[in-house]
């Protein structure tokens, strides 16, 4: 729509289907004149579906294990190679938690599994920095973005061990921000998105409780993956060179919000029926 | 109890009547064995309650209006004269807007209002520590704190113009908190302390609905004026002698929550039933 | 250059030379398609150089006083009345501190000076806000921008008096922004720029210890004036819709870091010298 | 001196010698009446001076690896076995990175560090929250520290992957407490402490960069050791119930500065010398 990446080459992690925050991404930067590459685990390509999202973008798709080192380096020579140059920026959005998904609580985690939050969720993110700077593929005043969410600092619950991993992940972006921003003038940045309805999301109810209330916080609403992906485009894009080693709320107002009218008004509705029948104990 | 504050001497604003945070903080100063001054604003005195106090604390009162310079070079006048020596800690617990009262919305304020909101509420601290500067008055080490509230970072509902005067407050503090630390080794620090039922707000259905989801918010449930007075009284001693410039949550953990279970059980509640009733706009 | 402002309306508060933020974001906009209204205070109008960027912008000059409700009632009268329409985003860039210009320390306040620096540089803002609202002349999703400083939240030597009225700036952001939010769409937010070099910076030696500090500290190094330009562009368009009440920080990572190997060598220097010379008293 | 933990049992994790927080924490709560047990890791014991604190103490030392949940089992049975009852307050502070020790710099990690880094500086802490409430030995209103760094929100050259682990832990302070205080009323808080020499620091020169930056920015100075545990008592105390899932800053004021008058003097010598001499590239 406007040619804010025109001539600028993009590295996307983690576009599943077309409900991700990364495969709007992709699309909306390929609108803006940027050339692709999408890469994300080899077990999620079974579902078929990024190659869709590739002939669209017109880019390739590069499996890769984020985790793994070697992977990395394959990835970013594939990346460079399928370019013929450096790459301008990168959309980091690799998140998952076996505690979460075994339904171990916070109190009893699996410490393996933990490793396994940790090392997918952030330090994937050190390690795709760290092999990217000693191959020098970044251009300079390139940008590099990661999903972050607000429980990093707030704690929600359910949010569980993720919590510290996003947490770890928005210290990477500093510590790492500096020395690639001092290095190489590349900036780092985490984006703190509303929590979005996606596939595992979308139950029978169709409303999640959380959401309702984060909803109703925001004055401007929750934010969607179509607005997250304009806004991911202006980091990516000349506009934006000064900014790095920060944490930008994405969220309708949410993280600035210590209760709202709606919202009030809503849990007031719960409070005088429950006071009414002397169910006031929890 | 500990005697944690012999042989100090404290000046404590804000004490109207036995709901006052300020009244409970000066019982607990002088249970741990400080002696006292005392003082609110001239009208308040009209009241009677705070001479209960003075004398249960054997302490005296002087009135003053904390936006008058001069008022308050005689109240520290008075003080030290009273004290025979310099002043330990100081509690301001001072704020009101007319806004608030006369029911101005935001978005509505009334500017001369809010230049009074301002006076009392934020610039009445600054004013209370140039003079007591000026008059070099308070010992080396001493402490002062001031009261704050979350509404400085995070938006409420209804919180209206006091939430710009308590950012301002804890500004205050930090700008006043360097000057002060470096020149006299005088600490500085706010308190955000949980909401607590007052005169004014213990209305006839007894149950605040943000009190209650601040209850279920705060993991150890909202924090009482006696637990704010313990709180404070640790500030104001000896073993706190490097913690300056800082607002301190005193709230049970409710800042550090984006979301618990027992408000969400709540919230969904209402939720729950909204939906089955169609009444789901707002 | 992307024509991110094709068809939008903007107000810019504060243009004086062509060495401030707001000079350069007038004319950023207009490049991007934005037609405009300017207005600075009467007194400015003096210097006649805002005619200058008036003519290259082709947009009008309106002499207005910010601190004055009906000034500001005259001014978006005459703006919705060139434009024919409403508004669509406004840059409010107003700041001044008569303690700061008049050799006041922060422990010396004149207080009539502290209710003149809150009136210009915060309380301006509330009143402009609330002026359009009540007018309602900003259009839904429309974008309102007000420059901040860090000393809002940490604090600066000699910064003074300007660092609570910037304090106090950044909660209007956040109080108008959830109303001015849920009611019409409109968000607000403050950037908080890396300092920039004005007229009256400008001094003999060319390079202030500060800004020297602030540059190596940073490892994008200072944001230029141009530069807060472009990300200004960023937050008026409409890929940042549900960006609001925040304060982001343009400024080449300087609030995230807490010492770099640039600054820390200078320092050393400087520590080892004095050292050598038994200098180390201060 | 106060008997503030008069009748209390606590567990100090991390005392190696005379220089380290964790010794000076232990004979301050000692001091103030608490009952310990001391523990750190089985190599640690070696050097064999714990020993001499535990007599000073009266108390008993339990070797234990603070990253296996095995020995953590063993520890806290030994411990509540020799309390004969519940523990009421628990210092953590255990840390290291090998990725320092080994030279590595934040862009050269070697990953296997890195997993020690955060399984010894982070893990461990949750290792201990977990066991703890499993067997459930901490009494109702106990209290829990974790040490921390300013390094854990703003970057500092060369703390390397340290400032990651202490986001982690930060984290983890707020996600556990959230949990251990809605079930079992028990706060957990972070204390990030000023800089302090310890034996590793104590270099020939005496005095390092950092220390003296962070001295000359901190109005009140850097805390000591000595400071450390007087504030520490105060968070083990029951005056301190309701603050939880919080990280407080115990350093003189460094992390509410942006710049001081002192610090700035000594960077302007550098600055001044360096102009003068032209070597003002870097």
């Amino acid at each position: 729509m406007y040619n804010l990446l025109k001539g600028k080459k993009g590295l996307i992690f983690g576009a599943l289907n077309d409900k991700s925050l990364a495969w709007k991404v992709a699309e909306r930067a390929y609108e803006e004149g940027a050339e692709l590459v999408l890469t994300n685990t080899p077990v999620s390509m079974r579902f078929g579906e990024i190659n869709e999202l590739a002939e669209k973008c017109n880019s390739i798709v590069v499996p890769a294990d984020a985790t793994s080192v070697s992977d990395l380096e394959m990835l970013l020579d594939k990346t460079t190679a399928h370019f013929g140059g450096k790459i301008d920026f990168i959309l980091h959005s690799v998140a998952m938690s076996l505690n979460v998904r075994k339904g171990r609580t916070y109190d009893d985690l699996d410490y393996n599994y933990l490793n396994k939050t940790l090392d997918i969720s952030a330090i994937s993110f050190h390690k795709l920095l760290q092999t990217a700077k000693k191959k020098d593929v970044i251009n300079e005043w390139g940008s590099v973005v990661a999903l972050s969410y607000v429980a990093a600092q707030k704690t929600l619950y359910r949010y569980n061990d993720m919590a510290d991993a996003k947490a770890m992940l928005e210290s990477i972006a500093r510590s790492f921000g500096y020395i690639y921003g001092r290095d190489k003038k590349i900036r780092i940045n985490t984006i703190s998105q509303s929590p979005t309805l996606t596939t595992a999301g979308s139950g029978v109810k169709g409303i999640d409780g959380l959401m309702d209330f984060s909803e109703r916080m925001s004055p401007l609403g929750n934010a969607t993956a179509d607005e997250f992906a304009d806004f991911c485009i202006t980091l990516f894009s000349d506009l934006t060179k000064k900014i790095t080693m920060q944490n930008i709320y994405h969220d309708g107002g949410f993280a600035s919000m210590g209760m709202s009218y709606k919202a009030m008004k809503m849990y007031n509705q719960a409070l005088n029926n429950s006071i009414n029948s002397d169910e006031f104990s929890d």
